[in-house]
């Protein structure tokens, strides 16, 4: 009898087309363990953020909320524009979190990783862990997934081309998947 | 003859209609020097930034930078969402701050405040430090306007009606025309 | 037959007599659930951090990092001294880090409290959540104990009189023993 | 006439020998504009802050004091350990800050670099900027010097090898001499 595999929801920072942060989501799904699915959720639908419409929120939001309550972890790409979490996905946070209540992300395990300039996204990722704090997402230390540099290892269209940040990618995902049981 | 007023851009991290932040700029406008003018601009338009319209922006976009080019100073009242700055507000800087080598926010003086829960957006305002790091926008270190348990501070409109508050955001102005002096 | 009991290493950020910090890891000991110990570790004999002396380190650094080693788990009490973590206590966590490969630190649940103005230690804490990130310490995100107003919850000997403040610590305490368990 | 020159006190977050901070002092030195003294101040001697000492501090503390009162700017290397500032430095800044009223630190403007690992000690001067906030000192945003790969860029006694560094390095001292124009 096949085990039920565990459902990840992937979730980049950036819309932009050739998204590198996208395109790290795509090379997970290259190198995903037989035991994981992985869904990418984009982002470009969800509204700005406005408390007087958290009772009867828009439907993009309502759908992104469900796909976080039934996925068993999520993973994020994390953007980083002037160091810190980029807006896009910082906004998406505002509105899954609320009511806090009822949020999908209480008790949810997470793993996350960033692709950009000479940090690697790691000034936003330490803004993030800090949300995480309030949102009580679970995350682990390392491995931390810092993509430097990011144009000489992504082609035009946003597909990582560079194998050592695959690798990285699938340390990473083996990682998750033993930090799940840690919390079922 | 009339000295020239300073010119101030308030800017709110929420949209909803009767947020506490917005209640401070409104607030600040009660209690401003003489010396200053303040605008209040919403970010209610701005949609989520996308890096694929960077040369060919949305027209609120077009005309929240020449708010920000034509002001003398920026006055932010920092939502703090879920320990960190509103997504709202972070997209909105997000935004303005590209084409990096144009942004309006580059060597903007600025000064900020903020209301909320228990620690009153502090973990915000020092995230927004770091944001402001790298726009290269230049504010000072005292005071901080902090305001705790703000549901006991603002009426149902978010009006301000703590006179001690309105102090504490009087002398915020008052530093902040100090501070745009040693930048002229 | 007896449950082996949980050892907690207790430190505190303060080495002065009536530190509100070190009081809060003596009111644990009061509060304590029957299945822990709490040994409370001075820190006032470990001197500054030298990395020429890192292969053979003082005597005071050998036995901090055995009490380490042989702890099942930590209990910070954070004093926040210019908006961060006390030098006192990261002077500790920089000896007891090295050399990296042989780190007590590395894999280790904690949890953290603390005390102190305003704020609690907020800033603090957030700042050794970073340093965790490094260390590869375990804690989690709630309860988090910030205690405000130190100077009106504890006597002149730093002996907590507080009793909700008492209580909090019982939660976060109960809180890390399960804790503990996800990482056994 | 002779002007008077800047009289810099430089201060490095490590004490051991061959430190590659220490080396960016002396490599400042170096490269220092001719308007510049440049003094460095080894914190080896300062104890553990204690409260307790406060109204009657070790000579070492009042020497260094003395040091910072007497100069125009701080020059700060920072070290980075386990993702924050060295204890070595939060210590020294946690007695110079005491007793607040009459702390040196107090509008001090200064200006700051870091030798380090991939991320060239970025997480520790973000903690030390937050930390400049209470101690209400003043620096810039840009340049950042964050020096990564250290152990490329330094011979086995700590002196910089690397010409690009060192230009980096000096127009940091230029921005230097032109920001304390704004605070005096």
């Amino acid at each position: 009898m096949e085990e039920k595999k565990i459902n990840l929801l992937g979730i980049s920072g950036s819309i932009r087309n050739a998204s590198y942060n996208t395109g790290l989501l795509r090379a997970a799904q290259e190198v995903l363990p037989s035991s994981m699915n992985l869904e990418i959720y984009s982002l470009a639908k969800i509204p700005l953020y406005n408390g007087d419409l958290e009772s009867n929120p828009p439907n993009s939001v309502i759908e992104f909320k469900s796909k976080i309550s039934e996925s068993d972890a999520l993973l994020f790409a994390i953007t980083e524009y002037n160091y810190s979490v980029s807006g896009v996905l910082k906004n998406a946070i505002d509105w899954a979190s609320r009511p806090v209540k009822n949020s999908p992300l209480n008790g949810k395990p997470f793993a996350m990783m960033g692709a950009g300039g000479a940090l690697g996204t790691a000034r936003a990722q330490y803004h993030f862990r800090q949300i995480a704090v309030f949102t009580n997402m679970h995350t682990f230390n390392k491995p931390e997934v810092l993509v430097t540099n990011a144009y000489e290892k992504f082609d035009s269209n946003g597909n990582l081309k560079d194998e050592p940040t695959k690798e990285r990618i699938k340390l990473l995902l083996d990682t998750l998947a033993q930090w799940i049981k840690r919390f079922q």
